[in-house]
């Protein structure tokens, strides 16, 4: 039998040899893709910004707020403009430019998003109003800051969404993707969000790339705003796939809204489970009809409408 | 073109300038909020207590099982009593509370907290019995202990019920999202539920604050157990908005069961995707009937249900 | 009142004599368990040697891919064989084992299993590329590589099915519980998965343990392959009870395709929501009736199918 060490040999050998079969999978010697930790550690320190106080650097007691404003936003800056460096490269206008060209496209951006922290907090605290206003479950607004997946994931949503704005690769998908591990709640970072939005629970939402959302808007666990078929596959890139929901509409649980043209205008309240491929008229109240069931019970088996249609409107989770 | 260090000057005056807006996600110098890193770590320990043997300090090798346990009991009781001094405050009850009075209703809740470890270890003894039965996929006890996502919800549920009956605020919801982002199943810390209680697969579960479970009772992956309505928003607090699960029940993957008046009688089975607002008498079987499937295939189309009455009953997931 | 000290003696005796009670939950003093995070730490490692470049080891800068690959293999059958020594105890054929048999086969499983690694090497780039073709919101292959659910699911779903193939005892299922709780998505080692496998959002997917994928298949969030009745328990272990999905299959979001002898044929295109328990022949098209939903608008109600059979084709997520 052969030692331990030459098959190990072996072993090494054989991967060595499959690294030099081109495969996209292998990027050996590479060192220009993002580095997802540090793009999570600038979400963190994007957190404590955000909600002064609430999260807060474990590491040293900061008593005066200017000094921790400014290592958080020069740290903030100093990672984004490496990791803007880095992901610049991938955009297609990028592909020729200077290192000059590169640095100062960087710069620009972070710059850019950094600026427009003060209008993301104002987003957000209308967000908290939502989440505290709508549901009896919570009892303080720290608990919904401090614990709620769906406000981390609108948190998150809008961070990105920025990025996306200003045309970053990679790295609003990186955040996003973050988001959805911690919560279930795929939002995807071109997705377009309104003040006042409110997701309970959360665990198994979608949000299409191309979904606009207007203000006051809530969703609950399973609902997804999605594409009405992907067989076009890569050619629908760019196109509106998702739909566009207007303002003050409630979209109960497991509720499927689907197509780039679907609008589901201003008021409307989607029940539970329904699957929406058309538009909906501002104000309309839609429901699935009662579901029929079927009961067996003591030998005898009914099948029954469970309920009345009146009582049907609303039934939500 | 300003300089970089003027330019973080600006964004550093505009943060500080905004972040005197007075907004709700503002704690500037507040040092009162509780740590989500301290409660998790508690959880940890409550875990090393629960499992004894099985999750272990890998800091340390601890052969004296008496200094282990006593290490780990001083250790959650110094921390836990550290939160509750500053979650206590959140209480109305508290507002007018001396540093003394707070100090001793930290002590004595953690105390009380604490004396009920046996009785959570009783319970989840069943569980984990309910695991084994229940699942044809589980080879071994310690499989489901050591990576079961429902195991590990429903002992973080039974921790946090403990608390959240101590009237302890925040930390119970801390824990339980804690779980529902580990696990995707969210479980409020105020349901109650009874033993031998089985959890298959569990992403996408929300069980509500109100819920009452009985005895062997067992649900699969997306099961809501919630509201009827929550138009009602924060007026409905403290009111019983979710269901009651009598012993023995079975509830398949996508069922809904809503509304605080709701009943699922003892033994009841409730099929998968079954959406119920109105209670169920004890031995029911319900299920929905056959769903209409449209075939479309060699160029005809058909459209068939699918199974026959008897067929359909517990096709479950 | 009774000294804190004394109160600690007392919860402490109370919890030691807890723990001679002989709960399944108890392991006092005994070292025979798998280490979840030795077990984690392994599939980052395996991850390295899979995607090389991509993810890297952040501590050192290694330069030579040489030295950097044979690090890595040392390391993981260093662990795996550590592990493997504990695990392989869990097995009824091992029971009687002697220490030179178990390690014997702690060594040759460990090295029987790394070197699958060109395989699955060699599945993953297939993966990635359907991941690329189908999905429109991909802009660049790194992306997918770098953060989609998906891709890591089926990347740990690929190396814990080759140590369930080997035999192994409770390492697969930590590992796929790992990927669950990150990903939402829920696939058991024993599933066989062909190549260009596409799994889009992902969360709330179940795959269970006996299911059999052919290749080409895509499948969206909320798709259960499932059983078609647990009813049996524990005396279902071993049995097929989960379906076979032959190749070029799509199954939609929120699709339950369930039973042992259910097998979707090739080509097959199952929509949203459907709820498949017999087998579908090759090239149908199967999606749900068009749904009846109720409106209420401007005082009136209606009952209507939304959509025409026509277009309730593929509606999908």
């Amino acid at each position: 039998m052969e030692s331990t060490e030459n098959r190990i040999g072996q072993l090494v050998e054989a991967m060595l040899s499959d690294y030099e079969g081109g495969k996209d999978i292998d990027r050996v010697l590479s060192f220009d893709q993002p580095d997802k930790a540090v793009v999570v550690d600038m979400l963190d320190k994007l957190q404590h910004l955000v909600f002064p106080g609430y999260f807060r650097n474990r590491g040293m007691k900061v008593y005066t707020v200017r000094n921790d404003t400014t290592m958080l936003i020069e740290d903030v800056l100093y990672y984004l403009q490496k990791q803007l460096l880095i992901v610049l490269g991938y955009r297609n206008d990028m592909k020729e430019a200077s290192d000059e060209q590169l640095r100062s496209c960087a710069e620009e951006t972070a710059f850019a998003f950094m600026e427009k922290l003060p209008k993301i907090r104002e987003f957000i605290e209308t967000d908290v109003q939502a989440f505290f206003d709508g549901d009896p479950a919570a009892f303080y607004k720290d608990e919904i800051i401090f614990c709620y997946p769906g406000l981390y994931a609108i948190f998150v949503n809008r961070i990105a969404h920025e990025l996306y704005l200003l045309n970053v690769p990679m790295i609003p998908r990186i955040m996003t993707e973050h988001a959805h591990s911690l919560t279930g709640i795929d939002i995807n970072p071109g997705a377009t969000i309104g003040k006042y939005f409110f997701i309970d629970h959360g665990t198994g939402i979608v949000v299409g790339e191309t979904t606009v959302i207007g203000n006051n808007v809530k969703i609950y666990q399973g609902v997804t705003l999605g594409a009405a078929s992907t067989r076009g596959g890569r050619s629908l890139n760019n196109k509106k796939r998702h739909p566009t929901i207007e303002d003050d509409v409630t979209i109960y649980s497991g509720a499927s809204i689907l197509g780039g043209d679907t609008v589901i205008g201003k008021g409307c309240v989607i029940g539970g489970n329904c699957f929406i491929t058309k538009s909906i008229p501002a104000g309309a109240k839609v429901s699935i009809r009662s579901q029929e069931l079927l009961y067996k019970y003591n030998e005898k088996k009914e099948i029954c409408s469970q309920l009345d249609e009146e009582s049907s409107w609303f039934y939500v989770i």
